[in-house]
């Protein structure tokens, strides 16, 4: 049977969970690939930290010249987290005729386009089904199986640490600090949660999966997002009462028709979810994905979207597509960076038309609503429903009370006009609260 | 750009399905491809029937030499349902050199082993993802891109018309009969639905997922299997009562352990699901499947089973991979049929264990529940709850009343014998209702 030797980059938590399947599932993998997968190197940065019994000692060693000075060497799996020095290392293993097979998104988003234009230039490849979603294999779906199509929508919860927030917030009624707290303590989330809890993560995946489904070119940084640390019970709970759960959606879907032509909404934000849906059902650290392909209809993948066996599975079916020359034909073909499909703009999400979700805090007095109905009226926006009453652990401001409004479908922009100039009323407290509400 | 010459046999609906996704949307495929497929041969039975309008009468003919003399068609769709004359075009057209694209899981699941064995000598490939769950693509993510994990878990809704008539059943109260009448008349059904409504259609597919997920050879016939013909709305809603939803489960499953040496749990019922989870929310004519592997954990995908443009959805995949020469590289490493790993056998299904939902018809007088329970207690079942009271629209037998009885974790053979007594006594009618419990 022919062999393909394989190394691997970083020792973290992914890495030992590819180690592992490569070294346990040797007879599985090689039976499945028609090829062994050969693991002889490890890369790690720090010699002295302990290492699984499992893993040979003699496989360990900090220096990458052992890998890219290896021609017999053909796929590695870079597993480096961030930004830098992830880039330079995945230049080098490129440079050093290697496929590279990447569970970091983040590098990605960032440097997406030069390092598949880099790649194209030495005829070598970069597959990535791991960088997003984890075990869900949505890269490939995407890109493969689903080529067939023109994706209309993509509605995604891609950031596990908070939806496992939220979802606890939810069960539990604790509040948002003290959640994230138990989450660092449980490991769901990591010690510095900043990227993933406002919104960063979600974002540089969803500029990822943009890519792959409509072909736009969108720097991560550019995409509208806001994440959530400033979510409170007091909106968990309202938001149930009006039939729905709040979720942190990755959202990028062709406008109104449906057709590149009006322009792709894409966004991240914590979002009113119909209760029932399955997005909405998705709980814990899991992951969701909810397409709309002009010919396959509705298509809907959930699974474990991090943690180390998931993403192992990932990245080592990558690594197997690799050593069997599968991914080099996807991913020459398909060119996932580089060829913007130009029919396609990003629409300003001041065009977007929907549903909003309102909480201010208000005076309890007569008048204010009447007042803050005022304004909604003349921006044009309708009120669907009215939710005022007395709540436990709900925000007090001094005597003022929450007031949530459902708006009927509207321009995101006139709510925003709206709502800056509610913030300005003297009746209105802490700053409004503005949710968008997936109802279809 | 690169030119791959397809053609299509069989013009049904999901025939014109795929022809018009290669025809209207040819850019897109080559975009997506890296090369143009040209459709250039349609090869129908009846050359009187109306074709759509889009479709240029130069390209429809009834000679299947037209595509097998011609040397420059190398993808093929074989879009003819059935057993004959199915297998005999599909040799006819790996004879002739064509790589194969198949929706037809009948001739796989009778014929895949002789089918496969004649194109690896051929040096050709059959594709298949269009032949289980239509626009799902569960073929590709099973041989692909799960291709890391031992599969330890396989639960799947594979029939649309038959989730379609339960749906209805449950949601409307209407009996059997009339819900499948009603669902013929909107073609949701078939004119002649036997396969679909008696497990056939599921155990096909379900082999076919088998041999993918486990290596297993099993003719599809001796899949132990039961249709949803003899279900009653009694059971729909004494299911509900006790919090699960009635759906026509195709299981499976590694037994008890969750090693293969335990052996494989195989079969297609109508089995009781937990309310609230995914299978048991999969409504109408969807089709869902939930996995486990022991790297990736739950996976669950949910999608559209059958219709014209799902179906060609999956079949031009198929069909751009095959230009690609990807399906080739997964088909001929991946071998899905002639490789069973011996350590997996069938287990008996008398060796299950689970539990198990029955439903008797019983004389209403004292006595003959003692009866029963003695019976289930000499058969080493106890009994997890008992349902007994008046419900409208439920079947009477003269004076006889349903009784419903829920038992713990059992031995399936130790149901069965006890069914087979109780099914003895006087007290008791028609015979008993015996389901399977999905708990966890």
């Amino acid at each position: 049977m022919d062999v393909t030797k394989v190394a691997i980059i970083g020792l973290g938590t992914v890495g030992a969970g590819v180690a592992r399947l490569l070294l346990e599932q040797q007879d599985r993998v090689a039976s499945r690939a028609g090829r062994r997968l050969e693991l002889v190197q490890a890369v790690v940065r720090d010699p002295r930290k302990p290492r699984e019994s499992w893993l040979p000692a003699a496989l360990v060693g900090t220096d990458i010249e052992r890998v890219t000075n290896d021609p017999a060497i053909r796929v590695v799996a870079h597993l480096v987290g961030g930004v830098e020095p992830a880039r330079t290392i995945l230049l080098r293993l490129l440079e050093a005729g290697k496929d590279v097979v990447t569970a970091n998104k983040a590098v990605l988003a960032e440097h997406g386009e030069d390092l598949f234009a880099r790649a194209r230039q030495l005829g070598r490849s970069i597959a990535f089904d791991a960088a997003v979603a984890g075990g869900i294999p949505i890269v490939t779906n995407l890109v493969q199986c689903l080529a067939a199509n023109q994706i209309t929508s993509l509605r995604a919860i891609l950031n596990g640490t908070s939806n496992f927030v939220i979802s606890e917030m939810e069960e539990h009624g604790a509040d948002y600090h003290a959640t994230l707290q138990q989450a660092q303590a449980l490991g769901y989330a990591e010690a510095d949660p900043t990227m993933d809890i406002d919104g960063t993560d979600s974002a540089q995946k969803l500029a990822i999966l943009a890519r792959l489904a409509y072909g736009v070119n969108v720097p991560w940084r550019t995409i509208t997002r806001s994440g959530i640390d400033r979510l409170h019970t007091v909106d968990i709970r309202c938001a149930r009462e009006l039939g729905y759960r709040i979720k942190l959606m990755a959202v990028a879907q062709l406008a109104d028709g449906g057709t590149p032509r009006e322009g792709l909404e894409l966004h991240v934000s914590p979002t009113l979810v119909r209760a029932g849906t399955q997005l909405a059902d998705t709980r814990g650290a899991f992951n969701a994905i909810h397409l709309v392909g002009d010919a396959v209809g509705e298509i809907f993948f959930h699974g474990q979207g991090a943690g180390q066996m998931p993403t192992a599975s990932a990245v080592v079916a990558d690594m197997m597509d690799m050593a069997v020359g599968r991914a080099q034909l996807n991913l020459r073909s398909v060119i996932p960076w580089g060829t913007p499909t130009p029919r396609v703009v990003v629409r300003d999400c001041a065009a977007l038309r929907g549903r909003y979700y309102l909480r201010l805090m208000v005076d309890d007095h007569p008048g204010v609503l009447a007042e803050i109905a005022g304004i909604l009226g003349c921006n044009n926006i309708s009120i669907a429903s009215v939710l005022q009453h007395e709540l436990d652990g709900m925000p007090t401001d001094g005597c003022q009370v929450p007031l949530v409004i459902m708006t009927h479908k509207t321009v995101e922009g006139a709510v925003q006009r709206a709502v800056e100039e509610i913030d300005g009323l003297s009746a209105v407290g802490a700053r409004t609260i503005r949710m968008r509400v997936l109802d279809d």
